[in-house]
């Protein structure tokens, strides 16, 4: 795991087209030009973008940082994609392990996902795994190419719940 | 109620410097530059910007368009700011209520609100009135000057629920 390097652009594109085109996974748009997509995935400080290596290949890409600006800036967000051939081999896991991480030594109370499908089974188990809990599901606000219009979770971790 | 046109910027702009520097109820930087904020406030099409004037005075303000892009885009989000003098008269209503006919009439399957402060009662009521639910509150996720760490609310309407 080290952070995001220009030079590992053309490899994260290809992991972000993917996951972008399936439109299984995340709210946005499948036509992101690649300008665009590089604008929203690679974060700038405060927020911090890594990429995941095996074998000298990029296999996963996070970034994280602060959910909102101002009143709002003390919750942190992350987003996580893996490449579809390093599915299944705890990718996912340690990227979010590192974003949580990351988020308490700099001092977030908690992480928040806005958006994770919740027919994205491995996703939300893992989540679940890590101590995160579904805040609540806003019913049938994501259109799924094979299971149709199914929810959002918003899923909240906090660091130090009183 | 008309759309935003040009002219009423230093309008608007007062009334959402005034709403967004107060730290009360939108997770908004309370530093943010004009031209943020009006890059911000003011919707580019299919997206819709409108004020509401009462005596010839621009006393709220509201945007409305869809809440996430691709897959999330048939859920509009909508947010409103009334001018301090005019709080307790129905605007906000109106606001909301024109907000509402506008996501119907264009389509969408509902209206979702990501972060609505809970200690702002006067919303969270003038919502709940309005047919919107509390799907969740994320914890302690608001700084307020007054109350300190509050929660936010994710609320929703469904416009056809099934």
């Amino acid at each position: 795991m080290r952070p995001f390097a220009d030079a590992d652009w053309p490899a994260v594109w290809a992991v972000v087209q993917d996951v972008v085109t399936a439109e299984e996974t995340f709210p946005y748009d499948p036509a992101m030009p690649e300008g665009v997509a590089r604008a929203m995935w690679v974060e700038q400080p405060p927020g911090l973008t890594v990429v995941a290596v095996m074998d000298g290949q990029v296999v996963g890409t996070a970034k994280m940082g602060a959910n909102r600006p101002g009143p709002g800036s003390h919750v942190s967000t992350a987003s996580f994609m893996v490449a579809a051939p390093a599915r299944g081999r705890g990718v996912g896991t340690a990227l979010c392990r590192f974003a949580v991480d990351w988020a308490r030594r700099n001092g977030y109370a908690g992480m928040q996902f806005n958006a994770v499908v919740e027919t994205n089974t491995s996703a939300v188990g893992l989540y679940r795994r890590e101590g995160f809990e579904v805040i609540g599901t806003v019913p049938r606000s994501f259109r799924h190419p094979v299971h149709g219009r199914v929810g959002l979770h918003v899923m909240y971790l906090e660091f130090d719940a009183p």
